[in-house]
């Protein structure tokens, strides 16, 4: 596997856009498109959140009802939940526009939203915007950039991440884009995230692929507890790099598995990274767990703590709040057996062991916490598992963003 | 039942003291003492963290195995948590010499400690403030007060409750302190609230109380989802009201929960209104729901969401915020179904019905979150249980406070 640049273009066969739309943000791209030249089997995966918007609803209608989807319009700055059968219709009114302007049919038209909750969209602006990007849609890496970008919210950079694998002597491309920033503890998958590929895969393998690593990946972040009503994960294979088909129980199948999670495992680490107002990622790896679902618990545990978040906003070296959340998390483990350690990226150093603090250097310990990327291991002493979790530091930014956000 | 002034002193034959011991902090009071005249029957809730501060794992011993307690010794700046062998040592240590100075079993003597984890308690200062609390305890309002104000970390107010029944023609009062305010989201009991009654009651049907009673007063409430490792609650009760023992199933019984509710959920209140950072208490209360177990988790879903409680400290009427923290609390409702409500001192506003927004009055919600006390009130339509929880908005200061709470 070759990690490469790009995103949701890097694929062949992918086009993408985006443009400016008025939709609720002035004067900054808010519409993006992604469109395949070939129809694409699909995947997907949905926020668990009862509430849930109603893009959400209408993509989980195609995903499993649909025999191929070909294009997705995502809008930022009005997330289309809590709106009611009006809601819906939007939906609907959004994929026959771009399944006209497009030529596909419009149960090929996957939707997504992120914004503010409880608004309705303007649809006559988002019928323009329809027609705005399929004008401007390119293969080019700058096309699929343009999209990342269109559908940010309080992002503060936009995200991609692509990989190549080599299956059958054929270049197999995957690509992928998302966006935070805020609202997220991804419960089944991210907020929005949408990864293509050229591979030929069926669509229950490509499931099968799917379901399995966002279990490890878009579920092990967290900015700020709050699962979202709107959380999407789309995955497209269009089939284009022509290789044979992929099928299970294989090495290729491995080595697909291995770009794809390479891809998810990016795209959910910069996200955590850029949650709302953060300085840091933050994150926590468990090994010696008794189990995999006890490692999953754990690391979540540590960085989903508020404590622990505004210690590491600060510098500082309060590993009391790493037990602490350790504790609580649900696993029943021995807290004088269990150690835990900084990670830098030059040097690691033990911060607690035999139930007490060990003999560390707050200097060092300093140091590693003001690093961009703060590692926290804990050595469980249990058994053999082992799972990450990733998170970011609660700073005054946070609060901030979140106290004027309709404003 | 009546409410009435003071706290841990209002019952008769409690005397307190609060003195400055420099444990961590200097230039304020830091330690406390509760001491009972006679033998007090003794109930107690601890933290369910796997990881238990010594004092609670002492205090568990005590309230298990001792026939009676007498004495609380309490101090304020380091937690004795995460300190393996040697601060369980300082426990014991600590009772020896409180009951040394008192004349009781070293066995009749709690201990709880509140501040940084990992820190050594510097045992000899320990012992000095001990000595100063025998020499300073008294039955009055103002030893109370003081031992209230001893106890106080990051909290900006004292905290005390009380309140007087009448059984058998006899007065029996109940009072109590507790002290937050970072570190909250108790689970079997807060981080720490002391109630004493002079009730004439046997330690199983005290017991009984207590048990149930937290679970809608202190476990109900929430700063930061944080479960500390010291939480505990300790009821003493010794009987020197005089009234006829209190016997199980009988109205007298029921006299004495309901004044023991009206303390735990003043205390639980107080606690909540003074989260580290806070502007306002946030209350959600959740009727017509299923279950009385669907209520609790709903309403602490809503309390619990960084997001809603950053949008009540901008005084934001966000409200798709709390519809999302409602539908990822795992309860399965209807979200066409249920119904949300602003309530403030005067007024209650209709702000989402039918799946989406009532048409309300945005300046009048605005004015509704500006209070100090924002109420949100959730109709399920899906049975008659109700349950109420509190938490507290999140704001910069809870960041700084956290950032650099070590230091």
């Amino acid at each position: 596997m070759k990690r490469i640049t790009g995103g949701v273009t890097a694929a062949k066969g992918f086009q993408a856009a985006g443009v400016e739309a008025s939709i609720k943000y002035q004067n900054r791209k808010d519409m993006a498109m992604i469109y395949s030249q070939s129809p694409c089997v699909l995947a997907g995966t949905f926020t668990s959140n009862v509430v849930k918007a109603a893009p959400v609803l209408w993509d989980k209608k195609v995903v499993e009802e649909s025999p191929f989807g070909q294009a997705v319009i995502v809008n930022a700055g009005i997330a289309n939940a809590c709106t009611g059968k009006e809601g819906f219709a939007y939906c609907s009114r959004t994929a026959q526009k771009a399944a006209g302007v497009l030529g596909i049919p419009a149960e090929a038209v996957l939707v997504a939203s992120t914004g503010v909750i409880g608004m309705q969209l303007p649809i006559e602006r988002i019928e323009a915007g329809i027609e705005k990007l399929a004008g401007a849609r390119a293969d080019t890496e700058e096309a699929g950039t343009k999209a990342a970008e269109a559908i940010m919210t309080t992002d503060t950079r936009s995200k991609q991440a692509a990989a190549e694998i080599e299956i059958g002597g054929v270049k197999v491309r995957i690509g992928g884009m998302c966006k935070g920033s805020g609202m997220i503890h991804p419960n089944m998958c991210t907020m929005l995230a949408f990864v293509t590929t050229d591979a030929v895969i069926s669509k229950e393998l490509l499931t099968k692929a799917v379901k399995a690593d966002v279990i490890d990946t878009y579920n092990m972040i967290s900015v700020d507890g709050d699962t979202s009503t709107n959380d999407t994960l789309l995955v497209l294979a269009n089939g284009m790099a022509g290789n044979p088909e992929i099928q299970e129980d294989t090495p290729e199948f491995e080595a697909f598995c291995e770009a794809l999670h390479d891809v998810n495992e990016s795209l959910a680490k910069m996200m955590a990274g850029d949650g709302e107002g953060a300085t840091a990622l933050f994150e926590t790896k468990v090994v010696g767990a008794a189990t995999k679902e006890d490692a999953r618990i754990l690391s979540k545990s540590v960085i989903c703590s508020s404590l622990t978040k505004a210690a590491i906003y600060g510098h500082d070296a309060n590993w009391g709040r790493i037990l602490c959340a350790l504790g609580y998390s649900g696993v029943n483990f021995d807290p004088e057996k269990i150690e835990l350690f900084f990670e830098g990226k030059e040097n690691r150093i033990q911060i607690y062991k035999d139930g007490k603090a060990a003999p560390y250097s707050e200097e060092e310990a300093t140091k590693i916490l003001s690093e961009p990327e703060v590692r926290v291991l804990v050595d469980m002493k249990m058994g053999s598992e082992t799972a990450t979790a990733w998170g970011c530091d609660l700073t005054y930014d946070y609060v901030k963003i979140n106290a004027d956000y309709r404003s």
